[in-house]
């Protein structure tokens, strides 16, 4: 067993409340969340008593909607709208990419997520085997959304991964899905319905990101991408949406009565102008929420205290309110919430019996300074350099600046450099 | 004399090109930006040489607008709009504040700068005795700006702190400025006019920060804020103008005649839901451009990385182009433009003579990987974290997590934690 000690420890099941105590793990799963007697800690070994030094010992963050392998691409093409940066830029690039390219660039991207506190992502690329693999041997967990595009038959590729994957790992899991209404046939989207009817499973994909993508779709199918999904059968069980920026009232009925995660990635939504989601109606209406970084081409970075600050200042400038969406919901968007919209109900929460998905937030930081609220100042001041520890699993990943994922740092830099000069 | 050596130098004097080399500083100035002969490296004496390590080694971030000691009310009294939150929540317990608290809250304020990459501030506040002892014993660069309010005879209390900081340290500065119209009566600012034109001196306030300033500015005086003070003369030497979210046309016009820096405060004009700053429309029409993180009470935090992002992703959504105000031009008005802004033309750029306030970016973290550009990996994807050394005047004061301002930083957070609990 590790035991985390004097901590702060901020469990996210009664919102954001602080409780002074211990964290412990035995495995990949949380053994005991509180404050233990005396009797309790003369049975207990501990293999590792790690001291929070008063630190905060929360849920890690999970990133809900992300293309880990397009590091290659940070600062390739920025300055650009969405679809010329997509169609002119992006698309040619990705095509040279090998299986041993999304290898190297996906060990790249969950170096970063780990110095932001995630331990997970729910992802969307090529690749699977490579980028499978990156993360099994990084110890880090990991959805793969069904990225399928274009015609029906390639519903079969869809089915042919879920079975390669789900299983493989007790870190990875595999989700149907498929990129977007503007890229997949009508029979590749009915196919789909039909899927997720055989199987009871929810379907995940990119949707309303951009006012163009909503209008076309309207001009082609008489339908917003939700209605067109729901139409189809797609949200029958549920899912989750990617962006959702330009959802209407009718749309957002669709998520609230199918369950329908609504994935708001708003770094990635500003720096290509896509606009702001709006979240604070997501939330009256109950639709649950989770939050993602987007690829590292679009954000360009993969820094959950960036988004958490973006989620709310966003939405105060929308609102035209200083009162909207407060800190505490930016911080169960980011863990519960994403958790759940990824299918990882056992990561969600410090609770006996979870996964051990566990960050130590350091406060002796200029930043966390005075503590007038500690989750507020996590998240409208804090910072990945807060990130003392990073656990995924029951195994610490990344500890104040280094990395424990059974790979050089400095390798992987060098793979990346070398991966992108040789498509120039 | 330092020598930084194995360095990626941008001087920011031709924008953001990377030259391979080295610079040297000799006292508080810099002694050599370039690569130097053998010839140079024999005859030369150093103290002390810092490997870059392939580091980016640039002109430090300037905080072209901050309220320093308001590091005690961080996350005190978040999710409310500006005018409430100023009125009913800071006003009261600023009537608390003591020199003593004021010393000590500014000194946990350049803890944060530094970790930032920050060497100097433009600081509006109360107590400037115990502002400026923090900072001369922290060796970090300040500029006073005049924070008078209410009658026009508190125009001598300005003409007195006038008199008593500037040359007191080579830190220091002390410039004429006033709060904001709002709490100034007509007769202090034509006495601020008067005192500008004898004095030939700019004076730099508050200005256009929410649609309520400027809609009451309008309804008592007929005339925008900025119409207000040029017809009083206030700008007739330039200044700084702080926020400018809701300049007019013709406010803009005033700006570029008079040659007053527009300074933007994007992290807290979103969190008090105040709006977006016409930041492309300053530049189309030639108005110069500062950053600045305003105080930790309503941003939350001090972080020039944050700041830079917010410019770039707030004029984007505000533009709807996702090629508005791209990274070059961020990091321009981050370092030279804010420096000039506060009247610190000496410590823009890297060059020969001009102060040695300069920063080491750290590129070996998953962050700033690959290096496809490194003016836009510092601007899109940077954080603090990425900040390995903070040098002012020739001094170090901030090295790979550490401090070196003479004080104990432990100490600076409890007296912080002292001081807000004594006042609740």
């Amino acid at each position: 067993m590790i035991r985390i000690k004097n901590a702060r420890v901020m469990t996210m099941v009664n919102g954001t409340e602080i409780l002074n105590g211990e964290v412990w793990t035995d495995g990949d799963k949380i053994a005991f969340v509180g404050t233990p007697t005396d009797e309790q800690l003369k049975t207990a070994v501990f293999e590792r008593e790690i001291d929070a030094a008063g630190g905060v010992v929360m849920p890690s963050f999970k990133n809900a909607h992300t293309h880990s392998a397009m590091t290659f691409l940070r600062s390739y093409a920025d300055d650009l709208p969405l679809q010329e940066w997509l169609f002119d830029k992006i698309f040619p690039m990705e095509a040279k990419l090998t299986g041993e390219h999304i290898y190297w660039l996906s060990k790249l991207a969950i170096l970063e997520y780990l110095t932001s506190g995630m331990t997970a992502s729910f992802d969307m690329y090529f690749e699977p085997e490579a980028y499978v693999k990156a993360n099994i041997e990084s110890g880090f967990r990991t959805v793969l959304c069904g990225s399928v595009s274009g015609e029906a038959s390639n519903i079969e590729r869809l089915k042919g991964y879920m079975k390669q994957f789900n299983g493989i790992s007790p870190l990875i899991s595999y989700r149907l899905g498929f990129h977007a209404e503007y890229t997949a046939s009508y029979e590749l989207m009915e196919a789909l319905g039909e899927l997720s009817r055989e199987t009871g499973l929810p379907v995940s994909t990119h949707i309303s990101e951009t006012e163009k993508e909503v209008r076309e779709c309207v001009e082609k199918y008489g339908k917003t991408p939700a209605e067109l999904f729901d139409s189809l059968g797609i949200y029958d069980n549920g899912g989750a949406g990617f962006h959702c920026v330009h959802l209407t009232e009718h749309d957002m009925e669709i998520f609230r009565d199918r369950g329908v995660y609504a994935v708001t990635c708003p770094g990635s939504n500003a720096k290509l102008a896509s606009g702001i989601a709006p979240l604070c109606r997501f939330r009256e209406m109950g639709i649950p929420i989770g939050v993602g970084t987007d690829g590292p081409s679009s954000n360009n970075c993969l820094d959950m205290f960036r988004e958490m600050f973006l989620v709310t200042a966003l939405a105060k400038l929308r609102e035209k309110d200083a009162a909207a969406f407060p800190a505490a919901d930016v911080l169960e968007a980011a863990t519960a919430g994403s958790a759940r919209a990824m299918g990882l109900d056992d990561c969600d929460v410090l609770a006996e019996g979870k996964q051990a998905d566990i960050i130590i937030i350091d406060l002796m930081q200029p930043n966390m300074q005075p503590l007038n609220s500690i989750a507020e100042n996590i998240v409208y001041s804090g910072s990945k350099q807060n990130v003392a520890l990073t656990m995924c699993a029951g195994k610490v990943l990344y500890e104040r600046g280094s990395f424990f994922i059974n790979e050089d740092a400095d390798r992987i830099y060098a793979k990346a450099n070398e991966i992108i000069n040789s498509m120039r």
